[in-house]
């Protein structure tokens, strides 16, 4: 038998989620069956879109249950193996994280080769942060020869690389992040104009004068007034990447109300929601651009790292504090 | 020397125009010189979006000049011509509406051939709001088999056609509109439900009762609560024309805040402003569909209809009351 220790979700956050709302419980794992691999996870992740499984609400992925370990990505190792297709100490990649070790059918894993990478890449800028961000700027946003480029949450996992890949493709860059700390990163990676929203009184004049002749393009990772920013400054046609609105997550009662939509109409402005998951169609095309660019040294990247399954709801709590530059992660083993 | 009546914008409108904001100037207009005609407007069109020009801010059209007469399509008759292109008795086509008379070099109007239609077909479902409907529909939200489509300002000269080509292309359409006698004009065009927003307390609770499998399509001419319940209803890859919003265009201070555009995040929804003079493109598909929809009867309208030029600044204000069904004009002559 192997323990594992695992976080349950077990109240519903009201708000903003604290550490009440959740539980961690230890689990006998009993000898995995025939075709079933025994996993224990080394690193997984925390993503603000975790937060919208937490609400009882259908969405594009159903609620977590209230009593049961929740779900999200992980990397980890095989310590056992009864299906051929993966041997102990092979490096698997599955949707069971917030858990030490688990039991699963071998096809419900995949194994990983990481291309020299360290791992826990692939739970950032190799993988879904990055794709996202490959996605929304490149294929949502459809950027274009002479585009202005507006990141919001510009130094977070998907904002960082969207900032990048914006640079290598030869854009003026404007980001928006909070603090000194993420300031200084977002300039290291080349951004051209990065504001302090937390140190603007005026989002919109702050981003008019980053972007005096407005912007073509805008990814959005945190919503409210920093829509109405994007809105005020957008040129004609410009077009709008809707990844998230982490500002509004955890909103009681009513959210944020934009007011300058109207815009849209006489801009002709798009604006166009994605998941991810809807373009895995373009996963080729993403692994080989972003292989050739980390390869090549042209993409940087930046973790913060949480170690322990008992500090994974403190570094989840933190996404919502602005308290992680770049991916944040918790290590495992 | 002909006298020639127009309406100059005398102040610009803070909030929803008023009487004191146009004032009505005599010109006598001199006999034509080379190449030019003169044209004696029998009809023109009032419509909202001239709200916009009247204001003092840059905009996909310039704003209109303090003292001088307004813009706006007209259709005339050519009472004195100078050139050869056009004799007297043509039916012409101008944006010299907001005037009894004009002279203009003979390019700058065009001869129109009515088809058999009322002339003043040509300032409404033949024209440019007819053409706002199609462009819209079919090409901004990509109409396509299966889709419920919501329409906003249905009983408006752009919404009554939205509505018959979703109709005439087998759709489940809802409308909204303000008042009994609109709610009957929808019916009687075929809208599957018709929401009457002056009576409704939640409007998003209509739309979903209305639509309880929710909208694909939204035809976005109001703006405010409309947005709202539709980003509510709405469908996953659910695809939004922005159109217009006329509820807001009279705002003064904020603008009614929109609280769920973070709904387009999860929903992967597409919002798509536009300008129907950047798709001129597809004027000869637009004119081949309409005339056929025309000629074989399968699209009805109505009109409302002030007669004469000092009665045009009240029936521009009606716009904003509410008080047109379907296209609101001015008869000159």
């Amino acid at each position: 038998m192997t323990t594992s220790r695992e976080i349950h979700l077990k109240s519903r956050p009201v708000g903003t989620p604290v550490a009440a709302n959740f539980e961690m419980v230890s689990v006998e794992l009993a000898a995995p069956g025939p075709g079933e691999v025994q996993v224990r996870n080394t690193w997984m992740t925390v993503d603000p879109y975790m937060r919208g499984r937490m609400n009882d609400v259908k969405s594009y992925s159903p609620p977590f249950a209230l009593g049961e370990a929740m779900q999200g990505g992980a990397i980890g190792e095989v310590t056992v193996s009864n299906d051929p297709s993966l041997k102990v100490g092979d490096l698997v990649q599955s949707m069971n994280g917030w858990r030490e070790a688990f039991n699963a059918p071998a096809g419900a894993v995949q194994k990983l080769d990481t291309f020299g990478l360290p791992p826990q890449t692939f739970l950032g800028i190799a993988g879904m942060p990055g794709m996202t961000a490959w996605v929304g700027l490149l294929k949502i946003a459809a950027l274009k020869d002479g585009d202005v480029v507006f990141v919001s949450g510009a130094a977070g996992a998907v904002g960082s690389v969207v900032v990048q890949i914006a640079k290598l493709k030869g854009h003026k860059v404007i980001g928006s992040a909070g603090g000194a700390d993420k300031v200084a990163f977002l300039k290291s990676i080349g951004c051209d104009e990065v504001i302090d929203y937390k140190a603007e009184k005026d989002l919109t004049a702050a981003l008019m004068k980053a972007a005096p002749t407005g912007i073509d393009v805008y990814f959005e990772n945190v919503g409210g007034a920093h829509m109405d920013a994007a809105l005020a400054a957008a040129r004609p046609f410009a077009r709008f990447a809707l990844c998230g609105m982490i500002s509004q997550y955890n909103a009681t009662g009513d959210m944020y109300g934009v007011k300058n939509l109207i815009m849209a109409v006489g801009k002709s402005i798009r604006l166009q929601g994605f998941i991810v998951s809807n373009h895995f169609d373009v996963l080729p095309e993403f692994l080989k651009d972003m292989s050739g660019w980390i390869t090549g040294g042209k993409l940087k990247w930046k973790e913060t790292v949480d170690e322990g399954i008992e500090n994974a709801p403190g570094a989840f709590l933190k996404l919502f504090k602005g308290e992680n530059t770049g991916k944040m992660l918790v290590k495992l083993s």
